[in-house]
């Protein structure tokens, strides 16, 4: 199936990340200054997954790519904080991140602290913007803030952090929990947009993130051993040099990609009533553990 | 004046920092471990000036205390992410704040920065849960996004850390913009939080907290100098130490009280319209000069 949607699938992505990376240019055009520059480095590369999932969401929801692009833009500049964090020397350590230098690198960590924090910011701002109905764009803000907060990905990341002193490696069921907050919340918000904005259901679609977003985080698990540090655009081996307990040390190599397909399959599954009009998402299923970066 | 309204201004702070604590506390309730109990202790202590004007201002449009409540608790989050990330050891490296270590002292920089970010994604949950029209919370969380970002607070923060490195000190026009993203955003908010939720003209309430703001910094300024680092509960003398530019190196000790109790009057000039029900307001403008912390 992949090789067959591939194209127009890396046409849908980068149609959706031109869409959040105008709405967020748009949003810092009357901004200068290393911070606001910052930002916009932060929010350039990127495979656009999540804007890419909001735009589906609400076009299956008879919702215009143009009226969901500032769904979009928030998601991928919230994405972009965590990123941006995360690399800090005090997290992850990282100088590299879509083949470029982290935000800390290229500038220092005071732009970078506060780029990220700006980013996070901006995301309600885009929010509030949007062209629905007040009650929709509350509901956005409010998951939004429940995605993102200690209750979501923040609270995923702190117990990313505890893992690496813990005395115990984590469990199956304890990193699973760990991915569905730092990964999984952005995700699921994503793909819950599109109905959200239109007032209809959106436990389907929530369905589909839920599975989507786990297969996601192993199949990066699954970069991190077998990828080139060139294509994934980041630094590889990390996991397994830190003694890292990951989907790949619990499962083997053989056992992650078999449960990564199984959750694709979840994922398509949930998608059953939305029919040929969901095509892209299931394109994006698939893609997300064929991928190489 | 202050003398004479002193007791109960302390009393009516107190009061509406109980009120911001506990919504604060509520929504943290479900969340275990460093991040939550961090952001916690980020929220204890301090003033609590924010959330007297959200409460004061919402007062004087009709609505009670318990109503406003959540935006009061909202602008104290947001208030803290701002201490707790600007006192890193990347941005001011402080080890005391409010009289207590500083979070990053207290647990590490990660949990600093997790915590500040997740303090930040609750102001904006906090307003979503407000009990008043979707409009005014869309209206609340817009003006909060525009004030708190890089067009504002985090615009004024970057501003601040340019100067350190600049060539010439700042005049006087340019540390009072830097000044009036840094402090005065989140402070005309507050004001203006009140006549928003209310659906009212909030023109006149930014004006007085404008000045407030103002008379606010420059107060700081001179603490940094005249005050006791004990009584702060901040290490002070550090401006002097950095050969900073402040509205003190610029007016000196004398100007500078003369133009913050100008600013004071005018804050109160701008409360004319309210008339004897905005007395409180009046005693906090005359506080934010006179104390000592």
């Amino acid at each position: 199936m992949l090789t067959q949607t591939e194209p127009s699938l890396r046409d849908a992505l980068a149609h959706a990340r031109d869409l959040a990376q105008a709405q967020i240019e748009a949003a810092l055009a009357p901004h200068a200054g290393p911070v606001a520059e910052a930002m916009r480095y932060a929010c350039t590369g990127g495979k656009g997954l999540r804007g890419f999932l909001v735009i589906e969401s609400a076009r299956l929801h008879g919702l215009a790519p143009g009226m969901a692009a500032p769904a979009a833009g928030a998601i991928e500049a919230l994405h972009a904080y965590s990123l941006v964090h995360d690399d800090l020397p005090c997290m992850d350590d990282d100088d590299l991140r879509r083949g470029q230098p982290t935000v800390h690198r290229k500038w220092d960590e005071a732009t970078a602290v506060l780029a990220g924090d700006a980013l996070q910011t901006l995301a309600f701002e885009l929010i509030g913007h949007l062209p629905c109905s007040a009650e929709a764009r509350l509901n956005l803000m409010i998951s939004l803030a429940e995605a993102a907060g200690v209750g979501g990905m923040v609270g995923g990341q702190a117990l990313d952090i505890a893992a690496e002193t813990a005395a115990e490696p984590l469990t199956l069921a304890e990193i699973t929990r760990l991915q569905a907050g730092k990964t999984g919340a952005l995700i699921e918000w994503s793909a819950m947009a599109g109905p959200r904005m239109a007032g209809a259901d959106p436990t389907a679609l929530g369905q589909y993130a839920k599975h989507l977003g786990l297969a996601f985080q192993i199949a990066d698990d699954i970069l991190d051993v077998e990828g080139d540090a060139a294509t994934v655009g980041k630094a590889v081996g990390k996991d397994d040099a830190a003694g890292k307990a990951t989907f790949v040390s619990h499962l083997g190599l053989d056992g992650a990609k078999a449960r990564a397909a199984e959750l694709v399959d979840m994922a398509c599954d949930a998608l059953s009533d939305y029919g040929q009009e969901a095509q892209s998402l299931r394109a994006a299923a698939a893609f997300v553990i064929a991928r190489d970066s």
